[in-house]
């Protein structure tokens, strides 16, 4: 199977599963990641923990939950959509009227079609999502008895996440991390895990031979990220080097970019430039937009280094949030585009670095073998970057600055570098990780 | 009385009187705004005091001064309006021709309605200023008689400003200068004594409690602001951290910045935060069209941080310098919106400061209170606003500097730094005087 | 002869001499230029002497060269025009049909009246260059036999180039640099070395009386430079300041910058400031399109503050390279006005510097004769600037600087600064050479 279909196939294998901040869909969902990334850490954290500001949540399971008419036929059902149920419901079971049931409905008189997503984490409430146009049908008839059944738990138990951690020859690390807390929608949960599992599995099959170590995590959102930085952000600050929340990565309309609060880091620099060359236009969000683990890697005091990748951005696309969010919305073209970006920021980050030309002025090409011995369009451009790459190159210029001074994508540089280091033109100045002045 | 009608009363008050570098004028504008401010000290220097370049001019008094013909009626007659009379004009007293007269007459082709302004400081002459209208009428009989009267005297004597200095908790400084050296001229006058005087009342009723200590100065221009800095400068090099020149904003027009040279003051990035968010839109007028006392403010080796505020600034409306620039082109509008403005720039000052976030991550605003009870588009703004604060306070960013990040007005901030105090989320990290890193 | 009628006649003059990058023809070049500056030193240097990476090529020299048909008609001759033969061709003689001469012939049919520029230094081969249209006349009898003969010699011998200090004041130095390589063009090769003629000539007639030392460079293109940089690289990077390439600086149709790597350079920055204020608009190039010795001169390692100066620049009109580009297509003009503008940036380099007024607040003109004793427009202006610089000049913002942040000609500073000095209003403060800050 290629990667483009292994993304896909993941994404369907995973949609079914019906996932929450905790209980048994985040444990199945981690033990598929785990068929694949045998190396996961899957680890487990008490309900009432204190992390940071907060309390780990309890564990909640849901064995079913339905609304049933007078005929006995069930009007909403868990079992047709996991979408139905109003996430971290509290078990219940009555008779009630339409009337009476109604407080407990939600649904988007502007989407009639579509079944919100909504969950309630922090207050105890019971509820059911529905389309408009089935409320609508038992609107008809407000006086119709039903019968609700919401057979749920929620007790102390586990939170879990998974952690992947794949050494390279520093301790410089760079992050990836990905969420996995939502019920049956595509782009706004599973891309991020199927296309972060295939990086994953391509960066180990690298077998160490990189310069940066990648630090891989699968996690509930918000929660999650705190409960993880409560236990590692020490050592971060003092080894993160880059990273991306990687969330709506899987449709084929655009590309986004959600900045840090100061615009200005490593992560976003690198992800720009790749996304200008790969694709020539992307959208990019302030931090003010904000809505995923970026809002905690760069909260006020933790200050990590760590920008949002998204195709379309969540929250700006009609399907954000409601049962719209499926198979048919993602695509294995917009799945396969963004780990492609993601695989040419990674290629750039271990590849970035600044080098020295030895010789002074201009060399002879010809006699060290550098000249293309047939002249077409693509040579003559060859040629070029490498005149530009051996003039620019003077031991305080990074390859991604002379990449942007020259507007030339910095992978054209890739293949050059190793020819002028073999011919003695250039010599290697400085290791990668400090490359990243602000460049514009 | 309103603050919005009280300034525009003192214009009314002040109008009639007839100003200059030195005289009676200049007394009896200071014992006007001393019945206000009885904290203000009116200071004296002597003619011919050196300061600096200069040496402080003769004191000019007028007691009369016309044109009559040949009937004996006054055709020019300065009781009729202060701005008949060339400032500074010397005594004289004799008979002429109109022709022998002509060369003592000063008018505008252009605006054939309007009496211009005009002195002559430093050489001597006299003369009459007159509606281009009236000297066509007597430019009819070239051979008419006129009495020519000028009723002045120039002699050693004093010159005047107020100052008035409004101690706060440090001596850090913030200075309000503006001038009373005009005749009869409501916006190029008074605008700026008036908004000033009733800015001084507001921050007396303050009563100490503000970090700034505020120094006002009524001076008269150019010369008034030389003695000034002659004597007190060494100190405000050392205090002074941000300062403003009032000069026409009594008209409902425009709102202007006479920026510094360098562009890049405390002064106007408040001053143009504020105005963006006040009105939106205003001019930005570079140090090379300056005109008022920010010339020695920002004077090579005085280099204050000075910058200048107007509505429609100086030299930039047609009834500058003229008969027609009197009570009706400013208005209560004009002058309010003036002073409503230097409120929020002084408030800006007063309010600003690093602030540094407690928790790390996001912090449980539920738990807190700090959620609104009532969620409606206002309070979403608020909780939006108070997690940008949260967010961006890290101990390294000022109010100000997240404001500009975020697009939002600092103001959003005020009500709500308290309470993020009180709920232990944030603590101040630093004090307001050096949160003035250069923004854009 | 004005300056302007000598430029273009020293193109007359050296336009029929057959260049290359050796030979008689540099030689007789730089004989001339010698007549007009007597202490130019014409230096040797040996073929295959080893500078840098490259080995200096052997000298060529050429007596005759021509195809002729098989009545004996010179249908292509060298003699008629000196780009008919292939610059470094090897000798040959033979009897050939046109189908084997057509391998040795180069022409261009999109512009089939011009004969191309075509060399080949560092390989061995013989050919011609012709127009479109003769070729294709030869092509109706493609079985005719040609007698052909190429007398050149190609062995080893001498390069040639001159150099030319003039001296200044102080061992800062300012670099000119064009070159003697191309046979009988006239923007692409005479109009570097005649207006470089022009200037050298004038700063010589200065006798001293100027703060930088001007190295004055005929070179042959590329082997050349690295020739000389080879020998001289330590001594500019400790002296040079600033420097410019002087190439295709004749016809009359735009101004060009051809700008260093990071485009911060004081020579990019006082080219273009002049350059704004001469024309107006001027055409800007990334070092990307670099193609004269900036290309070495700017190299890594290198990195000498060089930047190109050009009317059309290069490769940039139809004409480049071909017989187009003949004495019709410069004019008098257009050279002058290139001369005009490097005698304009070597002034702004001799009278940058940092000013400090003495006075504090502005002084008082009239006392010190300063005022113009009658007012016009243009006497208001030189007065406004007066009080710019006065008001700017705090001892740390450079002329030049102080010229853009008041959008004005640095030059109109000029005549204003010794009065100031002279009137002790200012004094200096700091040399030219530091005064660079990069200004936007």
């Amino acid at each position: 199977m290629t990667t483009k279909t292994a993304i896909y196939n993941h994404a369907v294998n995973l949609f079914p599963i019906c996932r929450s901040l905790s209980g048994s869909g985040v444990v199945e969902t981690l033990s598929y990641i785990k068929k694949f990334l045998p190396n996961l850490n899957v680890e487990t954290v008490k309900s009432g923990t204190q992390v940071f500001d907060w309390n780990v949540p309890q564990e909640w399971n849901i064995n079913d939950a339905y609304v049933a008419n007078s005929k006995g036929e069930r009007v909403i059902d868990f079992n047709e959509h996991n979408l139905h149920i109003l996430g971290y419901s509290e078990p219940f079971e009555g008779e009630m009227t339409f009337e009476e049931l109604d407080a407990h409905l939600y649904s988007l008189p502007e989407q009639p079609d579509a079944i919100p997503y909504i969950t309630s984490y922090y207050k105890r409430r019971w509820g059911f999502c529905l389309t408009e146009n089935l409320r609508n049908e038992m609107r008809k008839s407000p006086k119709e008895k039903y019968h609700v059944k919401v057979d749920t738990t929620l007790e102390d138990g586990d939170l879990n996440y998974g952690e992947l951690i794949i050494k390279g020859q520093t301790d410089e690390e760079i992050l990836i991390s990905t969420y996995i807390c939502h019920p049956s929608m595509a782009n706004n949960e599973l891309s991020g895990p199927c296309v972060t599992l295939e990086l994953a599995s391509w960066l180990e099959s690298l077998q160490g031979e990189h310069h940066y170590t990648y630090r891989i995590l699968f996690l509930v959102e918000t929660i999650g990220s705190i409960i993880y930085l409560s236990k590692h952000l020490e050592y971060l600050k003092k080894h993160l080097k880059a990273g991306y929340v990687l969330s709506c990565v899987g449709d084929n309309l655009d590309y986004s970019v959600v900045n840090t609060p100061d615009e200005n880091t490593a992560s976003e620099i690198a992800l720009e430039h790749v996304l200008k060359h790969h694709t020539g236009k992307y959208s990019k969000y302030p931090f003010t937009q904000r809505g995923s683990d970026e809002r905690q890697y760069c909260s006020a005091g933790v200050d990590l280094p760590v920008a949002g990748f998204c195709r379309s951005k969540y929250a700006e696309f009609p399907e954000y949030h409601t049962s719209l969010d499926d198979l048919d919305f993602i695509s294995e073209e917009g799945l396969f585009g963004a780990y492609e970006v993601m695989q040419k920021v990674i290629t750039l980050f271990e590849n970035n670095a600044v080098y020295k030309t030895k010789v002074l002025g201009e060399p002879q090409l010809g006699k060290r073998g550098l000249y293309p011995s047939i002249s077409t369009k693509e040579t003559a451009a060859q040629t070029r970057d490498m005149m530009n790459l051996i003039a620019y190159s003077n031991g305080s210029r990074s390859l991604l600055e002379i990449a942007e001074k020259t507007n030339t994508s910095i992978s054209k540089f890739y293949p050059i570098v190793p020819k002028l280091l073999e011919a003695d033109v250039m010599e290697k100045h400085e290791t990668a990780s400090v490359c990243f002045p602000k460049i514009n």
